[in-house]
């Protein structure tokens, strides 16, 4: 961070994401999620930007989840814990944030839930971000995703190692829960495509022995196996639940007349990102947003479609198609486009 | 069935469906599942037409499925029951047809899995229909439809009232079968676009009741959840898991040197039938088997891509849009194009 404090960029990261956004950990051996963007001499320069992030509340990395205990008690809040909404998860940084000082960033950057973020802070804090940029998200969540965070909800609630909530997390940790692991197979399948599957798993068997084919095992049968069973010892059941119903529920006009009301609280230079094979959230829901502001004549707002067919997650790994376009939207101007940054909340 | 039979057709059923077709049953409500193309005055005119269908093996509304008896045994198959793959569908159908003196029909017509079973009999069988009409379907069921089954049957497998296969049916009527359900919830999902969701429910709560409408719930998740459930009511776990099985390692190239070759078996006048939207079957792979045939110079092979945001469910729902083509597909020719049937199988 520089004396000015004019080089902070927040990162906010998606669903089973964390603040471990980049560089790989003392003993660990896997790089951040955003590692490919965020570092020296990458598009979130770090030789250049202070670059923050931290694990969203009712998540499982730190961060104060459903798994937590309850202040002044020894017990777990499971579900006395309370429904949390994007608009917390902003409102909770913000008051971090806060504390430790910072009142005024240069950039949020964030795709998926991350990107629901960012663009609830262009929203709710119209002055604390000079630009926005927003990737592979949505204003408000469709159905289509909220179908297979549905699938993968049930499939919790179902699990008898569930135990309705009152798991304790060393039970799981011994003998699975595979209620999650097929949801979370589900979710797989949301954060590709047709197209990214076939490439990528054609029709090719993991195991095959000539004419016992037939009792094989797909690729992609393979890959969705190992990444469901393997993610149960990883992430924590109650803290999904929490936070797929956040991003069900995300609706950026919330507490608005209309969309177009949310949207023109927007004073930030707002970039767009969408991906045009992103099956989760569709380009066509970015371009409405761009269409929004353009009929309201604003003129701070940008949206790149890239060219992609992997899908939704395009956005984590297909980072050289859009890093230039990153590095890019980041340049600051000569003048700062907002207000210089002030001690007290704001509340859009 | 006119006295020359050459007033046959054959429909054949999708992944769920049965040998009930159209029409209502005496002392039910629910007319069959293609009852808005099959009838008097329909497209499928039963007026003319001797309309004919059965359920294919490995299903549970009649034919020989994993819960039916083993012979000269009081016991179950269950896990004995061998895997059934299309060809074999097709071939027990063949078999039958023999034994009720029918060698050859007019026409075949099926969607999705039906499709499939559609062109296995232009492949297989070739001189047994003059005309066959395969709907939002497949050459090879790619990676996106494998992984949606492998959803489904890990959620079945992992139930714990599955019992490892060893279920008593009586048993999951009354205690129900959760991961079944959740398995058919993604399925649905499968089976509609991004774009009908949206259309078909939007946002829309179920429940609503002002300020807390957070804790309510979406109308496409009470879909999902009537549907999923609802399912494990009048649909066999083990049924699921060999009918998913067959429609994930369905491949016509299989036997043959290439998909090429398997097709060039092909003499029907071959009508293949795509929808836009369909996220299963995408109308590319359709166009694959037409720019496979007339590369051959096949002259008797037609696609038509129905415009349609609905989905894979297209076939089922969409009829009014694609009804005339069938009809008009379904005229019989001045002079028959197949030699007159014979009463030997003949093998593709």
């Amino acid at each position: 961070m520089n004396e000015a404090k004019d080089n902070i960029i927040v990162v906010t990261h998606a669903l089973t994401g964390s603040h471990h956004a980049a560089g790989t950990y003392e003993g660990e051996n896997k790089p951040g999620w955003w590692d490919g963007l965020i570092g020296p001499g990458k598009a979130l320069n770090t030789d250049r930007y202070f670059v923050i992030s931290t694990n969203v509340i009712g998540s499982c990395f730190g961060s104060t989840g459903p798994m937590s205990k309850m202040p002044s008690h020894d017990a777990r809040y499971r579900y006395k814990f309370p429904v949390v909404t994007i608009k917390d998860m902003v409102k909770a940084q913000r008051i971090l944030f806060d504390r430790i000082g910072i009142h005024h960033v240069h950039a949020i950057v964030g795709g998926s839930m991350g990107g629901m973020q960012a663009l609830q802070f262009a929203v709710h804090y119209p002055k604390f971000a000079d630009k926005v940029i927003a990737m592979a998200t949505t204003y408000a969540t469709q159905p289509w995703a909220i179908a297979f965070n549905k699938v993968a909800q049930e499939a919790i609630l179902e699990d008898p190692n569930f135990k309705n909530g009152y798991y304790e997390p060393e039970d799981i940790a011994k003998n699975g829960l595979p209620g999650m692991a097929v949801g979370r197979m589900a979710g797989h399948i949301s954060f590709l495509s047709h197209h990214s599957m076939r490439r990528k798993f054609g029709r090719e068997y993991k195991r095959t022995d000539g004419l016992f084919e037939l009792f094989g095992k797909f690729q992609v049968e393979s890959y969705l196996e190992y990444n469901g069973y393997n993610f149960t010892k990883w992430f924590d059941p109650l803290a999904y639940l929490y936070i797929t119903k956040a991003i069900n529920i995300y609706d950026l006009g919330r507490g608005f007349e209309s969309m177009e009301e949310a949207l023109s609280k927007i004073q930030a230079e707002l970039y767009l990102v969408s991906f045009s094979n992103d099956m989760l959230f569709l380009p066509s829901e970015m371009k409405e947003i761009d269409e929004i502001l353009k009929a309201r004549n604003y003129k701070k707002c940008h949206h790149f479609e890239v060219e992609s067919d992997y899908g939704h997650d395009a956005f984590l790994v297909e980072i050289d198609k859009f890093e230039d376009y990153v590095r890019n939207a980041l340049k600051p101007r000569v003048k700062p486009i907002t207000p210089a940054p002030s001690p007290w909340h704001e509340e859009g």
